[in-house]
């Protein structure tokens, strides 16, 4: 049975070395080469099996996954990803289980340029941490607490597909197979919106990942930025498959769930203008929520809707 | 109780912030800010309770080893420390254990000038990962692939202390109770030896810190550099409480015992002649016990010992 030092040597250690990395995996510390005149953007985040995805997600979506939210906090923040760093606890050393592992996160790491530099195993129960780096100019860096009154409030892509897919997976909801599967894949395999963020960070106000929820997340640049908002229930985003089923059902995923790791972001009404001819031209996934407005105390839904919970939080 | 966040925000947000940090805790990212013509040097190591740590150990102490051991990381690397984010599993909100996490962490990192720029908090077995950040010239890092034939082999410190404490806790040892006291605090307190770093990377071929044991770090300084070794095991330096053992475990404890965090490296004769003047003059704790010899196929140790194992390995 191999040690740690193989298992890394056997499944984290990739060819085609970019420039950047002047050493990686197999000494103390990866050493790496900056560029001029950015910054650096990191992030870490760790899933752990039963709180995080289920007991019977497949290897090759927990990597997927770990290494997707943490792109999408990049995106969040305007910055293009560079290299990361995983700390990887597994109960025994199942080489398939490794095996799948690795491909998914190599799958992910090379289609959005990211570059592995350095990694831990453990033994222990299933978890995994991965550490994030990536860079931005200065001027291009989006923050929560960036946003004005006035400002127009976005979402990429659609909302609540991913909670649709933990409670098709929980059996508290169901949708014919192909949905289901649907549903599901978006739950497992996110696909951060790095390529959204390269062309909004020029335009943008403020900008947060959606993870805990649509409300959760927009409070959280409310927060950051003391100003509150009405969101129009009427433009919520929402895929075909979300449509099939009661509107407020599908209201409360979109707001509520979380996972869905679209892009939710502010612009100021000139940048709004600008960016809506890209959007127009691009056809980028793009919906317009809502509004900033500072005499609105946290979130005012217009029309009105039930709402059972507004986004999951730890230790509660 | 609290939630995720206002955990983070309680415990885990200091003041103080350095100018390197351009956006701390509290967005999807940090935001850091770049030296000139430097390298960035990144580890990344996890903790479990269980397996790098007894069940019984104060959350003082965990946060201490934790980030000890990633600057030790830094520290082998001849690189500065700067930054570093920390993931904390946790299997329930005990505010008393993060009081005493957060100022053990503190602690550590102001004594070492290191700051914490990002945490997530997730509920799970205890498991502390922290990823560390430094800095270092291009022509002073460490590298173990650096040794050469006829290079000498030093130690910081003393070597199997750390052991000693282990053994102590686990009934496998007995020593007086101040003894026992102060091996346990070297196990549970080690002091990562950033300080002698600075001073030797101008002058070292090789370097490593001792973390699975001295022989076992030393090979992997071996297979690297693609030489072998000669020790002199009558040069391990031993502290006055290892001395009080029988020699032979004495010295097992210091060749195959880990978690002492001992820098081992390796100087060209030319070098150590220049090292040796300041290493008098600083009175540092640094021993020459041998010399890297290309003719030897792994170690030797002179005088010859018993040894029961080769160092610690996880998933053996």
């Amino acid at each position: 049975m191999p040690d740690e030092f193989s298992l890394i040597e056997k499944y984290f250690s990739w060819k085609n070395i970019p420039k950047s990395v002047a050493l990686g995996i197999g000494d103390d510390a990866a050493i790496l080469s900056l560029p001029e005149n950015k910054q650096l953007v990191t992030s870490i985040d760790t899933l752990i099996e039963g709180i995080h995805f289920p007991k019977e997600t497949d290897a090759h979506a927990i990597a997927h996954k770990a290494l997707a939210i943490n792109l999408s906090d990049l995106a969040a923040m305007g910055a293009d990803p560079a290299w990361f760093t995983l700390s990887l606890s597994l109960p025994d050393n199942d080489e398939t289980w490794l095996q799948e592992f690795s491909e998914g996160l190599k799958a992910l790491a090379q289609q959005y340029d990211i570059f592995l530099v350095g990694g831990d195993t453990t033994r222990g129960a299933l978890s995994i941490t991965i550490q994030v780096m990536g860079f931005v100019e200065k001027d291009q860096v989006m923050l929560r607490s960036g946003a004005n009154h006035h400002d127009k409030i976005y979402v990429t892509g659609t909302l609540g597909d991913a909670a649709a897919g933990l409670a098709a997976l929980q059996g508290e909801l169901y949708f014919e197979p192909n949905d289901t599967l649907e549903c599901v894949s978006k739950l497992e395999y996110p696909q951060p919106c790095n390529h959204i963020s390269r062309i909004i960070r020029s335009y943008a106000s403020a900008c947060i990942d959606i993870s805990d929820g649509t409300l959760a997340d927009l409070q959280h640049i409310l927060d950051a930025s003391s100003v509150g908002a009405i969101i129009n229930t009427d433009k919520i985003p929402l895929s075909p498959i979300l449509q099939k089923l009661d509107r407020n059902k599908a209201l409360e995923l979109a707001l509520s769930g979380g996972d869905d790791y679209q892009l939710l972001f502010t612009l100021p009404p000139v940048k709004a203008y600008q960016l809506s001819s890209i959007i127009e031209r691009r056809k980028l996934a793009i919906s317009c929520i809502g509004s900033i407005d500072k005499s609105v105390d946290g979130i005012k839904l217009v029309p009105e809707l039930p709402l059972a919970q507004y986004g999951y939080k730890h230790f509660t």
